[in-house]
Parts: C-alpha cells; sequence; structure tokens
C-alpha cells in the first residue's frame, strides 16, 4: 500500500478497477479494509489503496463496483481428487478401506479412463470456481486430462505427479507412474497456470524404494511432495506391523521430512509429531469433511495452530466430502478446532480465511504469487456478497465469510485477471454442457 | 399408503398434488420414493400413493410437479432464540461463559424489549422457512412478540415459557416469567400452530425451587420441558460444587426427568446418563455448530443413537451458529457422529433424515402431528431441487440431501398445506421488510 501522498500527475493505465464495501488482504493478517480499491494490470495486482487515491492514480479500463462485498484472494484448495466428482455420494456411511475397497477402487478400475478424468475435472473445476477456489492441488490418474479441463475453466492447478505400486488403466508400475508424469510436466512447461507436485498415494500403498526415488527427485525439481498421511488408525498400526515404525517416523528415515512436504489428512498425531513437522517446515492439508465422513477422527488443529505448523485447507474428492466447498471446510475447521479442544478462541475467523488462501499457497511453494493481496502477486481473486437478505445483520465481514455465508453468496471470481465466474455461472463452458457431462456417466456408472 | 386396487369411480376432490422426482416419507424409515404424489386436502396429507394412481383417484385444485427434486416433511429446528438473529455474528470465537457475560447479556440488557424480539424472530422466522424448516422450538423473552412474527411468516412454533431466576425486561423473578409464559399460552389457545414449553434456562440460572414448580406444571399442562443441560464441563463442576450431583442428577432428584424433557445440548454426558435418560424416555436436542463454536465439546452421538435414546437437530440461536440452518445441522451432526467415534457408519443419512424431522417431533410430543408423510399428518412439507448443476451427479437422494445439497437448493416450504416460501423468498414479506428491519437494528445495536 501506497502512503496517501503525491499523486501522480499523468493517471496509470491499468486494467481493473476493483472497488468493494470490504477487502480482506490477508497479508497483513487480521485486517479488514473499507473504502478501499484493488487495481490490476494484465494478470497481477497493482496497487491496494483508498479508493479516492485509487481514482486519481489510475485510468482503468474497466471498473467493478461491489457494494455490500467483500473482495478477498481466490481460495486454495490444498487436497483434492477432482476427477472424483463423477462418484460424489457413490458410496456413503462406509469406513475408508471398506469404501475405497469395495466401492471406489471397483469403479476406478471399471471407469477411470482419461474421459472420465477429463468429465470429472471439468464437473469440479466448474463447482470449485463457483465457490470462490482460484486454485486446486489435484491428486489423480490421468493428469494431463486433468490439465485440460482445468484449462478450459481457467484455473490454477497444481496437478500431481501420482504413484501407487498397483497397475491401472493409467499405469503399470511405480517407475511408470513416474515416468508418464514427467513427461506430462515436461509438456506443460509453458502453463503459466499448471504446476506440478509429486504424489505417492500413502504409505500404505507406496514401498521404501519408491519413496527414496521420490524424495530425491524433490530436491532435483524443486517441487511438493502431497501424500496421505496419518489419516487413519489403521494405518499407521499397518505401519507399525510393517516397519517398525509409525508412518511420519519411516518417511524421515526415507528422506521426505522437509519444507516440501505436505501430509495430508494428518488426523492421528503425537505431539512429538507435530513438532517434528513444525521444525522440519513441513506443510498439513487440514480436510475436516472427509475426515469427519470416513471415520477417521478429528485433526489436533488446536495444537497444528499453537506449534506454528502451517495448514491449509482442503476439500478430498467429492465421493468422501461430498462437495468441493472452502466454505464448508471453512466453517468445519474453525468449529471443530473449538469444539475438539474446548477452547472457542482457537482457529478464529481470520486465522481460517489466512489457512484457505496463504497457508494453501505457502504449502504449495506459491505464496509469492498468490494466497495474499500484496501487490505483485497475481490477481486471483473472489467476491462474496455479505448483504443479501437471509445472512443480515453483517457486524464483521471476516466472521460473516467463515461462520454464515456459503458459496452461494460467491458472485465472482477471478484468475490471474481473468472473470472466470460470475452470476453463479463459469464463464468458460455452459451450464447445459456440464449437465450433459454429469449425465452422461451417471448413467455409465449405473449401468 | 393404498393397495393400487379399486379406484373410486368419483375422482375425490383435493386442494393439491405435488408430484416430485422423489419422496422420503420418514415413516416408514429409510426408504425413498419415485414415481409417488402426495394429496393434501385443506391442512392435512390425505394420501401418498403411486403417480398415476393419485391422477385418477384425485381431482386437485392445483397441482405442482417437481421434476429433478425430492419432497420431504418440513424440517424441525428444536432449539433455538429465533430474537437472537439480530446478534448474529454479534460476538465470535468466545468460549460460553463470556460470550454470554461480556457480549450477549449486556447486548440484551439494552436492548431485548418486545420491538427486538418481534423483529429478530421476522428475521429468523423468513430465513428458516428459506431452508425448509416448518417448526421451530423457542427459548426467549417476551414470547408473545414471537408469536406474532411467527406467524406473519406463516410457521408452527413451540415457544418456551421461559424461566430464569434473575430479573430482565421481560420479568422480574421466577414467579413473574412463569406467570407471564403462561398468560400469553392462554391468549394463544386457539392457534393451530402454536404451543409452548416450559423453557428454564439451564442449572446454573434456575433454582431448585422454581424447577419443582416447573415439573408440577409441566404434569399439569402435559407440555414439554425445555432446558440447557450438560453443555459445558464448566456447568458440570459448578453444580457439583453448588448442589453435590451433576446437572441430570439434580433435575431426577427434582422430578423433571421423563418423556416431557428435552435436555438441550447434552455435550458432556457419562454412560450412565445416557442410560437414564434413555430409560425415563426423555429426548435429546442436538446442536452440533453451536456446540463446536463455543468450545463446549463434541455429543456422544454414536452412544446415544445406540441406546435408543431419541434426539433432533437445533440451530440454537443465530449469535453461535452463525446461522439457522438445518442442512448445515444435518451435514454437522453425520459427520461429526462418524469422526468422533471413527465409525462412518454412525448417523447415516436416513437416519439424519429422521432426526431433523420425526425426531424433533418426537421431543415436541407432536409426532402424531408432524415429522413424517403419514396420511391424517398435518401437510408441513418441503421441496428441495437435486437437479442443480453444481451438485451433479447424484445417485442418491437421501445422501445428497445431508452430504451435498444446502438451504439454497430448497424450493418450496408449505406449511398445513399453505405455501410459505417459494423461489428463494418468503411469500408473507417482502425482502425490503426484511432489510429493513435488519439494517435499523444493525444501526440501533452498533451505535
Amino acid at each position: 500500500m501506497k502512503p496517501p501522498s503525491a499523486p501522480a500527475a499523468v493517471p496509470e493505465d491499468i486494467d481493473l478497477l476493483i472497488r468493494p464495501e470490504w477487502i480482506i488482504p490477508i497479508e497483513p493478517a487480521g485486517v479488514t479494509l473499507s473504502g478501499h480499491a484493488l487495481a490490476v494490470r494484465g494478470e497481477r495486482i497493482v496497487a491496494l489503496l483508498p479508493d479516492e487515491e485509487a481514482l486519481q492514480r489510475f485510468r482503468p479500463q474497466q471498473t467493478v463496483d461491489l457494494p455490500g462485498q467483500v473482495l478477498l484472494p481466490g481460495l486454495v484448495n490444498l487436497h483434492t481428487h477432482a476427477a472424483m466428482s463423477l462418484l460424489r455420494g457413490y458410496a456413503d456411511d462406509l469406513p475408508l478401506m471398506r469404501w475405497l475397497g469395495e466401492r471406489i477402487w471397483p469403479a476406478e478400475s471399471r471407469h477411470a479412463g482419461p474421459d472420465f478424468v477429463r468429465a470429472g475435472t471439468l464437473l469440479a473445476c466448474a463447482e470449485m470456481v463457483r465457490g470462490g477456489i482460484t486454485t486446486f492441488n489435484d491428486m489423480y490418474f490421468f493428469p494431463d486430462a486433468a490439465a485440460e479441463a482445468a484449462r478450459r475453466i481457467g484455473m490454477r492447478a497444481v496437478l500431481g505427479i501420482v504413484v501407487i505400486e498397483f497397475p491401472t488403466r493409467y499405469a503399470a508400475d511405480a517407475d511408470d507412474y513416474l515416468a508418464k508424469g514427467l513427461a506430462i510436466r515436461d509438456a506443460s512447461k509453458d502453463d503459466p497456470l499448471l504446476s506440478f507436485c509429486l504424489a505417492p498415494h500413502a504409505p500404505y500403498t507406496v514401498a521404501d524404494k519408491t519413496f527414496r526415488t521420490i524424495a530425491t527427485l524433490a530436491g532435483q525439481l524443486e517441487i511438493p511432495v502431497h501424500v496421505h498421511l496419518h489419516e487413519t488408525s489403521h494405518e499407521i498400526e499397518e505401519s507399525l506391523k510393517q516397519h517398525g515404525v509409525r508412518p511420519i517416523e519411516r518417511l524421515r528415515r526415507l528422506g521426505l521430512l522437509g519444507p516440501q512436504l505436505i501430509a495430508v489428512h494428518a488426523v492421528h498425531l503425537e505431539a512429538t509429531e507435530i513438532d517434528l513437522l513444525a521444525r522440519e517446515a513441513c506443510h498439513v492439508a487440514h480436510c475436516p469433511s472427509s475426515n469427519l465422513k470416513l471415520g477417521s477422527g478429528i485433526a489436533p488443529m488446536s495444537a497444528i495452530q499453537s506449534r506454528g505448523l502451517n495448514f491449509g485447507l482442503g476439500t478430498d474428492g467429492a465421493a468422501s466430502n461430498n462437495r468441493l466447498d472452502l466454505f464448508h471446510e471453512m466453517r468445519h475447521a474453525a468449529l471443530l478446532a473449538k469444539g475438539a479442544s474446548q477452547d472457542a478462541e482457537v482457529l478464529d475467523a481470520h486465522r481460517t480465511l489466512e489457512a484457505a488462501t496463504l497457508g494453501g499457497a505457502r504449502a504449495l511453494g506459491l505464496d509469492r504469487r498468490i494466497g495474499s493481496l500484496l501487490p505483485g502477486k497475481a490477481a486471483d481473486l473472489c467476491a462474496v456478497r455479505l448483504d443479501e437478505w437471509l445472512i443480515q445483520p453483517c457486524f464483521d465481514p471476516a466472521s460473516h465469510l467463515v461462520y454464515v455465508a456459503g458459496r452461494e453468496q460467491v458472485t465472482h471470481t477471478w484468475v490471474e485477471g481473468k472473470l472466470v465466474m460470475s452470476n453463479g455461472v463459469p464463464a468458460q463452458i455452459s451450464i447445459s454442457e456440464l449437465l450433459d457431462v454429469a449425465g452422461l456417466w451417471h448413467t455409465r456408472l449405473t449401468s
């Protein structure tokens, strides 16, 4: 933010000036501004400044006035399996291992080819931009098909180079998964909205040898490692039986702990493990709905917060959530942390908003590009109306975003300054096409 | 449901025939019907029967076709302080006793007169019918003002004859609270949509003598007793200090346990207490969001369910939730029960829908009139669209209602056969009036 002195004599040309009722920039933390505007040139934020100053300093090509609305960074979905939106509600009320073994894996082995991934990711991206999500961190087969879908909708995607020991329609063995994922990464190098992470599925599906290879690759390529970790107590018991140690200790020995590691779920953690992950500057992808729905448990977010372990929020896939909605996850995260610790002051509204934006960006190594409204960052944004009758009155926009509003109140989503959703509708695809895609796969999956 | 034989030669006149894609009648349990219709005459359900048979048997004045939608009983909000919608988000991220003592009680003592209650309950009722809620069980001052608001919106209300030992703008002492509440009840006897319960606030705000009077009155008047109970561990510790026993045991000794008792929150329960409440045929009003938000804890719903203790769902007031939305509560209840017990099979979708309808009706002693779609019951109904693009695909309507849909998908709400909400808008009041009411009180509360 510039000091309010010495306006330039000649106004600067910008592409977009957004003038909402409130702005929550995330950096600095805990701040809600009113009477401010955000200036965007090309794909970047140029300035966040008092409204009157903005009108003097800039000559915008387009001005968007948003009375009654709050502008904040686009939300970062730190863990999903986007293509699984086609399996939304396909199996419910089952524990993780039965849910996977009896319902999800059989359906995937029959159906999960590139067409499935393209279609499912398309639905997922449309749903996500509807709810103000601008970036998602994905783990699924055929990431090239997922990339096509993300590009179509205009979202920023971090695609997992997924690795699992057993064969699927996508790849034959761990080496094959890695080779395919790396080739897709090479082919996508020039797309500014795409990046990649290594995505070994879980401790119980990936061998030591493969984890070692991944640790080496992560160092060479300087990309994150995204892995399901300490999701269930069953996973930990199995690791103790097979490896003699808990999964985090196993990954430590294999060289995987460090600032590149995103531990997804992290439900069952001992205090020493939280300290270890914090010391190693790892990150947690907290997925409260999914952890509850599969009966996995409740992550110790109060301790994770107090030990300074960075965390973001994830929806997980729509087969275990069943909606890709970070407004639900923010509310769940804030409420659950308080209830589980019996401390109503844990994870307050601003801290929760930070987790859903900058926390996720940090985990992905993207915090210099996204996650807050600092000048120079990408104009990944969402606007939420807080003036709708059924959520009145509003005393504090941050509280309202976390505890009251829903994704139905999101009015605009921008990625790199480009409007990808407005009026409840994705900009790049028609509703009828989305319904056709969902209908086609519903028929295939039930016939 | 009638057998599909011998259609009447002359069609019967009815007022309304609803033909949705699916019907979830709640009774019988666990059933989702398709190709069925619901017939309504006056304020009552006449029949639920196969669509073709309905077209032969009835001559409806009005037919409502609902393709892609599911029809179910109107939701029952088993615990709220409706007027507190004016304090939505007025104080957050504080524990119960500080939240009450530092923020809520001071604001109430300045503002909570009849105008406040009328205005706040009006907003609350409008919000509730928007989300498919047809009945609410209220606990607040000036229930006559709340009654006016409920009548205006057309909702069914169970109004608490609130009792608390300390003086407020409403009443001077326990006897005065009781006298005022009973007089309001007498004056409202002829309103078919209004009924009453005794509402001693909580063990920590009501004396033994008053609880004894309430036990006697409950027996004489045959109405429920609605009390905050075992909400926080602090409440239990204080009871042990002051009374030598935990609150449930204290209430047992005072003669309050029985089928008329609605224990609100019931977060901190020992196994013997769950058994005792079940044996005495008491009821629990489970308020998952509020219990989490105030840091009270997580109610043992897995044990409550398995011991056969009846329960319904409540939003609590909008000051501690912060939305009067039973779709959120259903989702929270189902997910939280699984997560806390690490058992994904607890509280499945159908069981959760039952809690939000028939469970609440049973607790209120209204299960012969509402809570399911049996012929003879009141036509308190809601319809929810499951064909919207961002919640596709849909494999199971019950699962979709609990795990995917939100109140934004509710399209119609009927109370006693009268449409009280459609197209997202309450039938009996304009949006501009609601916004004016909220705006006026926002100004008063912040000035």
